[in-house]
């Protein structure tokens, strides 16, 4: 649910001071509720997105194993030395299994839940979670310098600027952990008591370790009588309240998508999907999807003759129901391709049989209008629908629908649009421009979340399609769209978080205006065009047919460049770009869609920049 | 975004303080930053879920007028009387579109994001935003009693106990709203200035009205030079700082769902959406997929033999897949009838021509075992498989799919199972029952989010589907699959946020384990039943056949019961209940899944018993 997705927890010690109170058990499995406090580490641990525990174990720890086979994300592991090594030592044997930044805990611990969100949420790699004052006669004293970390110790005088006390829960890095069990066996000879806390301060010059204080915080460890009962009277009543109240909240990092979709997404638009359970068939629920119906309608200027009949699916859902729910059984489909989505709706007739005549380009050609028009007419009479891509992202070549929509009106032909790519991000009008059927999704330029498609259906053809014999079930565009009419609810389970987001998204649109959208896209593009132009970068697609949502660039020939470096350099900056697909030449594609700014694309034209000069990528 | 959707700005003031900086224009449309102050607070509007905006306009209310052909999302309304009325007169104004509970704003305000944010968390529906001393030399004081407001005054004397400083940002909910117009007509005959301010104090002591103070919160109201000079140097600098660095955060009210599903899902589930923009072709999300496809096998313990394929889709979309995909185009399937997705199978069937043998029963009659293995013998040549559900949620039947897969399998017949809602609900051994296609989906007993369906099949089956010509295009099971193992990723767009809520639902049934949970809505049941026996209700289903996850109760004849008020008054008390579906009787539903416990049951009997008894309604 964060980002960090590992735990460690160290859980081998003897516990001898609460050994009257444990019996043989280890501490972990002390019980202040119905559930060993260890039990109730890792319930947090699994409420923060924690997906892959390490528990190293030692004194008794069977009790340890039994969790790892009643729970299939607990992996444990043993430190045969536990009796007589200190903490690190227990620490360096998780090696084994740690591949990613993990979160680091002692077993012997109670702490409220908002201690792992601190560290979750903190921006830093290392972060040592510190309190405020607890006199438990027990603390570790953390000094810091500035915002690091640099010391630990049990003597309050040892320490200079006191950052706080320790509590035993810290967010550490691959890189720190590695650091951490480099020096340790040499350490090791020194000093067989050798405590994880002295390896942090003995790696904290190298690396930076910060801290976060929570002044007030809700935790104590465990060691011996003293702390149970004060936990068992006061902390552990004060945890189970302030659990009860916790608001999670999260800041996520912004990643920079170019790839054509799912695009880059607003926080707010995020959080939307954050709402109250909701039965879809409520009126609540049916009053929502009615709004956005109209609005998707409206972004189109189609609110006098349209109807949009939405589905729980990928894009190609959409496609695939307009395809085989609106030709008719005797008649054929005219398909336009000059790109894998021209493709995709020949494979989605052929799958279903039905008779489609094809007008095949180069992928990245662009249409031949007169030849739309040859083929109309040659095969008038059996021709009832002409299919083509708007913006088709192969090549990010745009289609002029328009053009098409005026030619096939002259043969009575209907005319179905696969606008996935442009709809919200190039102005469309539907009505004008004579389209009959418009399919789009929700997670690309209207900058919603995948999981959701639609199609924007003339009315008047949706209901002369009425008769047609159902190819399919869940895709037939009629029964959804009447069912909908009908009963104010969509015939199968709506997505619901997916399209309370759509709804913000709608909304987030409306605010930037159709105007104020196609202006920063086509600023990303500029700035875009001239970066790559300037670095010597060459296009696919000639510039008059250029969507300017996507852009197709040839692949240099140069034997430094390889498209999976340059795509991990960038990735690793926070950037996401696209292979190619297909393209009579070799291309990568960067597309400027969703939730960027034209400060992205500055930033990421000179992080390629970096790149190119780095590995010294010769550009023609 | 948050609960309350709908705002209104009061504009209509003349700003007499600032004529020379304003020229024509009303106070709203100052600029500090690049656009007039109104439009950043729509802005920030828009970001925190507002839909629907009203302004009451009057002094130069063009302005505003532009504004609601700009945004589609905001309406106007003008107050006649701007010039020599109060405020209260213009907030009267509103009435002709306020519908809901609101949030109020004036419209000379800057404010960081964070005001509004405070209002939509808080747990009242009238409250006052108030902020601590801004020596503004404009202040109006805020007097409190306990946790309400008594009165305000631009006094200080005036208040007795100070809760601070009027931000001039409120939420009010529609019953408030309509006290205030309620005693506007008579209030205003003796006051002409009579303002806002002094109406809410008026009705203070009649409804409940709370406030939150936000100490240290960057805002100010423009009402002069000094304000204006102070704004723009001071505070709009705060504004944008810490706008940038909000940390989104909400809480959810808790809604008991006790329809059949989408089911109530935990907090974490649905903060699990809330993530990182990723590109679901990258291989971190392919990593992520892997692990979920892995975890869905292993919930009915299949690891050695079965292969999860994904969807985006609902529940019946992977059903389709099933029964599109494996069926030979010679061969039959044996479909068992006896609720509504029994016969949803059979109308999937008849959309795609495949041919079907019924074994048709009575939506809750029990399944003969002898009719199937007669049924099998007499179409042995013609039958490949037998399709069934496993609890039918029309009524709440539980078919046993380990002894008809144990007829099947002395046939040779292949077991396709629509698990929708007992997967993850009622432990399941799918190799040890059998079966070998498995359909479920990711927002029932899994307890995540709507928009992603699966099907669990036997590996070597789904291998032999191979040559059988697909009969569509996004459903076929077996092109799903393979591209799946073979790219590690989703043939189409996954809905991604979705797949992060069903890892962490994943994560969490595995907490609670497979016992746990069984036992979980085994304990809600029995309270269930147990609570509705008493009351005086009957069952459709016999105790034997009952899944015990849903419960088909038979409509009392009473002429007092009436479904629509009973659902609407268990509904304002946060429980959703269900309608039945086309049994035998006339019946409703009550489902025990999802995130909910057995003191949910126990409150819902209660509020169930309150109406029983206010509406006077026998059960026998």
């Amino acid at each position: 649910m964060f980002n960090v997705r590992q735990a460690v927890i160290l859980g081998a010690g003897l516990g001898g001071r609460l050994r009257g109170t444990l019996d043989d058990r280890p501490k972990g499995f002390l019980e202040l509720g119905n559930r060993p406090i260890v039990e109730e580490s890792i319930a947090k641990l699994v409420h923060t997105g924690i997906t892959d525990i390490v528990i190293v174990t030692g004194y008794c720890h069977k009790f340890y194993d039994r969790l790892s086979e009643k729970y299939p994300f607990v992996r444990t592991i043993m430190n045969p030395d536990f009796a007589t090594s200190g903490s690190m030592r227990s620490f360096y044997m998780a090696a084994k299994y740690v591949n990613s930044d993990f979160l680091l805990l002692e077993s012997d611990l109670i702490y409220e839940y908002n201690a792992l969100q601190t560290l979750q949420k903190s921006p830093f790699d290392n972060c040592i979670l510190l309190s405020g004052k607890t006199e438990s006669g027990d603390e570790v004293y953390v000094g810091i310098n500035d915002d690091r970390v640099v010391n630990m110790s049990k003597c309050r005088d040892d320490i200079e600027c006191l950052g706080g006390e320790l509590v035993g829960i810290s967010k550490i890095s691959l890189e720190l952990y590695q650091k951490m069990t480099n020096i340790f066996p040499e350490k090791s000879k020194h000093n067989s008591q050798y405590q994880y806390e002295d390896c942090l301060t003995d790696v904290s010059n190298s690396i930076a370790i910060h801290y976060q204080c929570v002044e007030n915080l809700a935790w104590n460890e465990i060691d011996d009588e003293n702390h149970l009962n004060k936990a068992r009277e006061k902390i552990y009543p004060l945890i189970i309240q302030r659990d009860s109240e916790i608001i999670i909240s999260k800041k996520v990092e912004r990643q920079v998508l170019l790839n054509p979709g799912p695009a880059a997404t607003t926080d707010t638009v995020k959080h939307a999907m954050v709402v109250n359970d909701i039965c879809p068939r409520e009126k609540e629920f049916g009053d929502l999807l009615e709004g956005v119906r109209h609005d998707l309608v409206r972004i189109v200027h189609g609110e006098e003759a349209y109807e949009a009949v939405l589905f729980a699916s990928s894009g190609t859902g959409a496609v695939e129901a307009c395809l085989s729910s609106v030709i008719p059984h005797d008649k054929s489909v005219l398909i336009i391709n000059n790109g894998a989505y021209g493709k995709r709706m020949q494979q989605i007739c052929d799958s279903y049989g039905i008779a489609h005549i094809d007008y095949n380009l180069d992928w990245g050609e662009s249409i031949n209008y007169n030849k739309v028009e040859e083929l109309l007419e040659k095969y008038k009479l059996e021709i009832s629908h002409i299919a083509l891509v708007h913006h088709e992202t192969t090549v990010g070549i745009l289609n002029d629908i328009t053009a098409v929509a005026r030619i096939a009106d002259k043969f009575g032909v209907e005319v179905i649009v696969d606008a996935m790519s442009s709809y919200a991000g190039i102005p469309i009008d539907i009505t004008d421009s004579g389209i009959h059927y418009l399919i789009a999704s929700a997670n690309k330029c209207i900058q919603g979340m995948a999981g959701l498609s639609f199609a924007i259906c003339k009315k008047e053809s949706l209901e002369k399609t009425k008769d047609i014999k159902p190819r399919n079930f869940y895709f037939n565009l009629y029964q959804n769209y009447i069912f909908f009419t009908q009963k104010h609810e969509m015939q199968f389970t709506p997505p619901v978080q997916i399209v309370y987001a759509l709804r913000q998204a709608i909304n987030e649109y409306f605010l930037e205006t159709e105007r104020g959208r196609e202006k920063r896209y086509a600023e990303m593009y500029e700035v875009l065009e001239n970066g790559l132009r300037m670095l010597g970068f060459r296009f696919l697609i000639k510039e008059q047919f250029r969507a300017k949502i996507l852009t197709a660039i040839i692949e240099p020939e140069d034997e430094n460049y390889c498209f999976t470096e340059m795509h991990d350099f960038l990735w690793q900056r926070g950037f996401t770009i696209y292979p190619g697909k297909g393209a009579t030449e070799k291309t990568f594609r960067i597309a400027n869609m969703g939730a960027i700014t034209k400060q992205d694309i500055i930033r990421f034209l000179e992080c390629l920049k970096e790149y190119i000069v780095m590995e010294n990528i010769k550009l023609k």
